[in-house]
């Protein structure tokens, strides 16, 4: 068997798995996996790093139903199950390609199971992530734009932990966050619907969202604060702005807690 | 916890869980799930199927070496630990997205491990799974151009198999079964070094065996039998002749295997 401890690469360096609770959706585990490879400096097979997707979307009830009010099925439930699954299978960091799930009500009850069993585990935060490679990007600060789902936004997840590290969220108007949701999760043309490839309607729907934020409230960098987002919207400069992409944040971030010499 | 065995989605259809061996290389374990993902019939996050892919490329030695004679350390030991932690997180069918480890003597040993402990996981090969299909796609038959490793061409794992299905494997002359290893793991251009994206000159390389392929030895059809080849060549059609891409046809019996219901 391999114990989570003995993991090295060719070079003797002390590696730490990675875990990614995928099927949230799954394409957007996928996409996490992919930006994890991406961020390391590998040159042959044996370079990369250890690492564990488990992607059991059946089991995961809706987020934004819960959060809205809509059932009291709380998903964190299933997602602590994961995790636990990913801990016993050796997983020694932890992370989560949804924002949506960050949400307390949610991620807490998760890490509560998950660190009833395995208190040694570290969790990283995509929210946290995302907002230090913003302050990082933008040591003066400015506007945010905040894309993302109905639900996300309604909790606040991003505008408080923006806040915290002194930067302001400007979310879209009304009709632009249902434009968001449905280019999201609208069965006909969505991106949980239809991932691999997106429809030109779900990106052509999220880029002018990204463009009237850029026109009309002036922010100065998009924050793609849902891993769905970055399926459809590739760019890493839109109209002279950055964007921010949270699960590539996040995947920095899980590589530089598997191996910081490793980071890319 | 998920136990193995009560996996369902919401339509109450059993599912099983798919386990992926990957890290031989990485991309080759991404670009599986990926294709698993695109051939399951889902609509929303619920309706894809379980899965669990291990990506632990430090612990598995490279696999030609071991074939060619170069190296006595057989990677059917790491494999078969894969195998074996993959089972007990709940996996009840595998997948390996590598051909060159489905040589006897890798994948025996491998499956010899597996088996000791859970003799009732499921191994699906990919080297049957690209046969069959091959024979579904061609019953007239015809001459198989096979492009693959060194390592893969030398063991005769997919000229027998062929034999057997009653089809005629054809592979490239010396010079480009030396061209193809390099568009494979050259640390300079290729695809094991520079896999997303590939170089141009892996994948003009890869191209041009295909080409003497077809006007040189008048295969009927192309196999791409290496697991990186097609994260360089994404083609189902080449010069009119149909491409059969290994690690796609895995995707379909794995999805098959879990639940035949929702294959796409």
């Amino acid at each position: 068997m391999l114990a989570s401890n003995d993991m090295e690469n060719c070079s003797g360096e002390r590696l730490r798995v990675i875990g990614v609770v995928g099927g949230l959706g799954p394409f957007a585990g996928l996409d996490l996996v992919r930006k994890i490879l991406r961020h390391t400096a590998a040159r042959k097979d044996q370079e990369h790093l250890p690492l564990m997707l488990c992607s059991f979307p059946g089991k995961v009830p809706e987020r934004p139903t819960f959060l809205l009010g809509q059932s009291s099925e709380n998903p964190g439930d299933a997602i602590g199950d994961i995790m636990c699954r990913l801990a016993r299978g050796g997983a020694e960091v932890i992370g989560m390609p949804c924002n949506t799930a960050h949400s307390p009500g949610i991620l807490d009850r998760a890490l509560e199971k998950l660190y009833r069993t395995s208190p040694e585990i570290r969790f990283i935060s995509i929210i946290r992530s995302a907002v230090e490679h913003i302050r990082a990007l933008q040591p003066a600060g400015g506007p945010v734009g905040l894309m993302g789902t109905e639900a996300t936004l309604r909790t606040g997840l991003y505008q408080n932990a923006l806040a915290e590290a002194g930067l302001e969220a400007v979310i879209p108007d009304g009709e632009d966050c249902e434009l968001m949701q449905k280019a999201i999760s609208d069965t006909r043309f969505g991106i949980k619907a239809f991932s691999d490839p997106v429809t030109q309607e779900a990106r052509t729907a999220l880029l002018s969202v990204a463009q009237r934020l850029i026109a009309e409230k002036h922010v100065s960098l998009l924050l793609l604060g849902c891993t769905e987002i970055p399926l459809a919207v590739t760019e890493t400069l839109f109209q002279d702005i950055p964007v921010v992409d949270a699960t590539d944040a996040l995947a920095r971030e899980l590589v530089r807690a598997s191996c910081p010499e490793r980071l890319a």
